[in-house]
Order: C-alpha cells, then structure tokens, then sequence
C-alpha cells in the first residue's frame, strides 16, 4: 500500500464537480457532484442521532441495496428540522440529477451540511444543476472542486488517497471530507465521501466501512457533540479488474487496511482543522478488559473539556485525566492501578497514554484542545 | 419554611471556625472545622468516581454508622492520589481532632480540595489545629469563616440558612458549599456541609439526603467533569426537641422540603459562581417517559459545550439543542416529537424548555455557559 496525491477522481472511472449555487452568501463553493460511470456498489455509515436530517433519512433508504452510482452533496444549509419540505426536497433533488444523468433516483446518495431547520433553497439547486452535471471531470482539480463544495467553516480541504495491490491488479482508494464547521443555528458535521475502482460485493464493503468507520471516524472527537447530518459513503465501481471480494481473505484484508488508513488520513485532518483547534491530541488507552472499554475511556478523555483546556494551555495535568478516567467508575480503575503519562505538552502532537492495567486491550482516540478560538466561533457566530 | 439569614451556626447547637494554616500559598483561609456540642446522626454522598480521595474514603467508612460530631476540611491540597501516605495523614487528621475535641476518630468526618497528586501537608493541619479548636464559636462570622475555608478559585462564599416547624417545634437547617475552582492539577470538586438541629434517625437522615441531593447538588454541571473528591455531608443534632424522625411522614415530608431547598440553594449558588460563568443556564426538560429520562436529557444538554458557548454568545441556537437530545438516540425523540422553546438568551437566567411529548414525567437541570474566561482559568493556570 502506498499513498498517493490524489483525491476521489483518482480510482478509475470516477468524475466530480463543485459550484457555487448561491446556497451559502459568501458565494463559495457550496453543490458538489461525484458520479461513477458505471453504477457502483455502494454503501453508508449514518449519525445515530435520533433528530436525522432529511437527506440522510432518503441516502439510507437509497443504500439499502448497496448500489449507487452519484453524490449530490451541499453545504450551506443541513436540510435538518425542515418538516415534510425538506423531505419532499431532497427527494426531488435524487429526481432532477437522476434525470441528468441518467441513472435512477434511487442510485443517488444526497447529504446536507450547514444550518438547520431553514428551508433547503432547492430552486437555487435546480438553476444550478445543469451547469454542476456539464462541468464533471475526472481531473485532480474536478475531485478537489466537491472537496471545497463541502466545507463549512473548515479551514482546510481534506482529501486522501492510496493505492494498493489485490489479486495482482492496482487499486485506488480516495476520499474527501468535512469536519467542524458551523453555521448559526447548527452545530459540527461530519462528512465522508469514499471512491474506489476495487470490484467488491455490498456485503463486504458494508462490512468494511463499518469496520473502518469505527476503528477510525468513530475514534474522533472535536467536542463530544453528535451530529444530525453525519454520513460517510462509500462507492467502489469494480473497474480495477480484480476478482470481486465477496468473501473474507487476503484480498479483503487488504482492501480494509487501504480503506482504514484512507478514513483515519482523513479522520485526524478533521481533529487538527477542528474549530480553534491548536494541538492534535493522541490518546492511547492500554491494559483495558475490551477494546470497546478502552475507546470509551479515550473518548471520555478527549471529551473532557478540563482535559481539552489543559492542553490548550500546554499544562500537563493528569489529574484531570485521572479524574476523566475515574468517572466511568470502572470496577479496580482506582488510584493502584491506573498509569497516566504524557508526551510533551508544548509540541503540536501530544500524546497521553493511560494505562488501565486491568486487561490486555487497547485503543486509541483522537481529540483537539479547546482554545479561545473555539469560544469565539461558537459563541459569536450569528 | 421561610428562608433566614444564617449559615452552619444558625442551628443549635453547632460550632464552626476557620483559619489560614499556610496549605495554601496565598495566605488565604484553608482550614475549617464544624462541631457539634452533642453527638449527631450524621450521613453523606460521595462522589462515584473510581479515582477517590483519601479523605473521602475514611469519611465514607466512618459514616456507614451514621454518627459523626465535627467536620475537618482543608482547601489547597486534594490529598487524591497520594498513596497510602494520604490515608495516613487523613486518618492521623481524624485521631489529632479526636484527642482535641474528645471526640472518638471515626465520629470525625474529613474532606479535602485541591491539587491531586501531592502529599497533604499535614505537619501544618497538625501545627494550626488546637488553634483551630479554640476559634470554636457559634457566631454567624465563626460558620462564614469555614464556609470560606473551603474555598478554591470560588469567587464568591455560599451560604444557605432555612426555618420549619416540625412537631410544633422550631428547626433550623443551614448548609455552606463549594464550586468548581481548580489548582492544577486538579479538577472542580463540590462540597457541601449541611447543620440542623432537627431529631431524625440515621437511616431517614440518608434517605432524605439522598433524595435532597440526587434533585439539587445532581442536577448541576459546570462542565460534565466528575470529581475525586466531591462530597456532601449533613449533621442533625437533635437540639430543636422534636420528636425524632424515624419514619416516612408529615414531619419527615416537611424536613426534606427544607433541606431541599437548602441544597438547591448552594447548587444554584455553585452554578452562578461556576469558573468563568456569565449565565445561569436552567433546563427544563417535560414530556419524558421518566424524571430520570428527562434528566438524562437535561444533562446532555448542560453539558454540551455548543449550547453553553451559544448562551454565553447570547444567541438562542435551538439546533444545538435538537442535536444533543438526538444525541442521546432515544427512541420515537424526532423531529416529530420534540418541541424546543427559549426564554431571552440576553438576560443572566435563561430558561431552556425541552418537551420531548413522549410521557409525563419532567426534570429541571441546572447549568452556566462557557466563556473565555473558563478557558483561561483552565488553560493558563499552572
């Protein structure tokens, strides 16, 4: 496996465009489109935030048969709390680019990042849908256009790519995405948006964008804050010519390490462009009975807004994580058992490693600190 | 029940005083003591933290018998995580304050807050202690000194005092406490100190206790962080000559009452004067299946660090609000379902109302915003 510059126009067969609409008043970016030429397997991970946007409510549905073959994604607006028209809404918008680009409604993934509960303004969709369906490519450029069209307030675009090799063929795997961004009233969304020339079946790819997604955007945390809007899609087109996975093995195996190391690329560019953020913080928990226990007490951690303010303040307090750690109220995760050691406080990566010394299991989670920054732009943001 | 100016000392028969023992630096008060002229039935809640502080563990065990006759605390020094040289040391805390007061060690509760993680200085609680016991008065002065012993960063003392008639007889119950302040390495750790001169037998005294702090002191957050060595411990002497308490009753119904509302009191108190808190933020949470559903609810919301950045920026974000209750992904909390109404965010007290029309039960859930001055405390002090 080997990482490449690219992004999701990479793997074969894949286009991509980004416009701005007029959805956001900056005038930025804010429509993007990926469209396989061949229709897709494809597959989703989603929020479980029981408040669920209504394109992500359509996108579900739509990937219960894991076929898709196009992504229409906007940002400037969450098309969440919107009642039955935005609903109705985002439904029409599968129709009018299922019309463009010839393909069923239901083989297109819609997803909406930006303020919620305001209508989704899909006349200015629909103006913009012909010029967004003409200028698809599948230059660098055209897959870095849907990478903008995504952001909110992030500062940077976020796009990986690897390349590795199954049943002797060449593979790419790509991806772009969004993280903490806000605009008034709406809170962080996370978006990923996955491509890969790999032949695969939606069983599998189901089960290794599950295993992907938790072993890496799960592992994140800007602010402990669920999302409405949360999704990562994944589409993989087949036509880099290897035998089709549809059973666990060596292939497999290597597709979900190429896939794992795309999300987590993509997961901790997130934490660094979090909101004020000024430090990546790397939590690694060991000696936990369960490799689940050990993420929950990382997460617990990287939630911990002490913790997160200490950092900030290159102050390396462990009684805070201590403190953190002891609120789960783990049986034996006392004073005698529980190690805390920290890298360098005044470097840009930290590292805190706790170890529970209680069972063999380990994970390690990723967070940013909480700075003033991030005050100001949640709190005066209007 | 009418509420009376007056502190610790107010009841009959208690005692109070503190003075500066030179744990803390500054020179400020840091050690305070209540005393009881007789024996009083005593009870107390703990912090569920695994991580616990020395202190807390030897007050736990002595008061599984429900008895107790004075109160040790210092602040400055958490005496949490420092090994069994902090047991000692609270435990010789115990003896030193038995021999001076006659009373027996374990009829002695200590507590402690402060940096964790270095020794207790305990050759200076032994060298200010009979100077402590001689101050003993039952003044208002004597009880507001140790209300301001325990004092960390608190910026303000907090004080509550409350009369009832209880078997025609005059009873007073009283209570001091502390909030989230912090001395790195450490943590917001809440302590609160309740007298009254009310007769009730131990096991009424823990239940009206526990069901007195599980409504207030539990249904507060400054910042979702759980401490090592937050405590609440009350003392009734009996001296108001009313026919103890030792059942459930109209009696017992009009003791919780007022005891209630002193510990609601001090956890309003610790809200208002929580690190860096500009408002305070009051939940209400109607419609859930259970008060500890709408609890539950009421928590996720005051611990969300968007919301409280969104008060504190005195914007009225409501998907904020939708967001962290989905976050909770409680069946059938939909957009359908859940109605969201605030009251003006430009004043000092805001009023969140969340009905989740689900059921009929409710709960109200205390919380401040997150203000620069909460990252600066937390961030810079070292």
């Amino acid at each position: 496996m080997k990482t490449i510059k690219g992004g999701i126009t990479t793997p074969l067969g894949f286009k991509a465009n980004g416009i701005a609409s007029g959805i956001k008043r900056s005038g930025k970016l804010d429509l993007g489109l990926i469209f396989s030429e061949r229709p897709a397997t494809a597959s989703g991970v989603f929020t479980k935030n029981s408040v669920k946007a209504a394109p992500l409510l359509i996108s579900q549905k739509n990937l219960r048969h894991h076929k898709a073959q196009a992504v229409v994604v906007n940002s400037g607006n969450a098309n969440c709390f919107t009642g039955s028209f935005g609903y109705l809404y985002a439904e029409k918008t599968t129709e009018l680019f299922g019309k463009l680009l010839n393909v069923q409604p239901q083989h297109i993934v819609v997803a909406s990042t930006g303020i919620i509960g305001k209508p989704l303004p899909y006349l200015k969709i629909k103006a913009a849908s012909q010029k967004l369906v003409k200028g698809l490519a599948n230059t660098q450029d055209a897959g870095r256009k849907t990478a903008k069209a995504i952001l909110t307030t992030d500062l940077k675009t976020k796009e990986a790519c690897v390349r590795c090799t199954l049943d002797g063929r060449k593979v790419l795997i790509a991806g772009c995405a969004k993280g903490s961004g806000m605009i008034a009233p709406n809170m962080a969304t996370m978006l990923g948006f996955i491509t890969t020339d790999a032949a695969i079946s939606g069983g599998m790819l189901q089960a290794a964008l599950r295993q992907a997604n938790e072993e890496t955007f799960n592992r994140i945390t800007i602010d402990g804050c669920m999302s409405t809007n949360d999704m990562v899609v994944v589409m993989a087109n087949g036509l880099a010519g290897n035998k089709p996975m549809t059973m666990p093995g060596k292939d497999y195996q290597g597709f979900l390490k190429a896939l794992k190391f795309v999300c987590l690329d993509l997961a901790k560019k997130i934490v660094v462009d979090g909101e004020g953020a000024t430090k990546l913080i790397e939590i690694r928990v060991t000696g936990a009975k369960s490799e689940s226990q050990a993420k929950t007490v990382g997460l617990q951690i990287g939630n911990s807004v002490l913790v997160k303010t200490a950092a900030f303040g290159s102050n390396p307090n462990w009684g805070r994580v201590a403190a953190a750690v002891g609120s789960l109220a783990i049986k034996k995760v006392t004073e005698d058992h529980l190690k805390i050691k920290f890298s360098s406080f005044a470097k840009k990566h930290i590292v805190i490693h706790v170890d529970l010394n209680i069972g063999r299991h380990q994970s390690v989670v990723y967070t940013s600190d909480l700075s003033y920054e991030y005050v100001r732009i949640n709190a005066e943001y209007n």
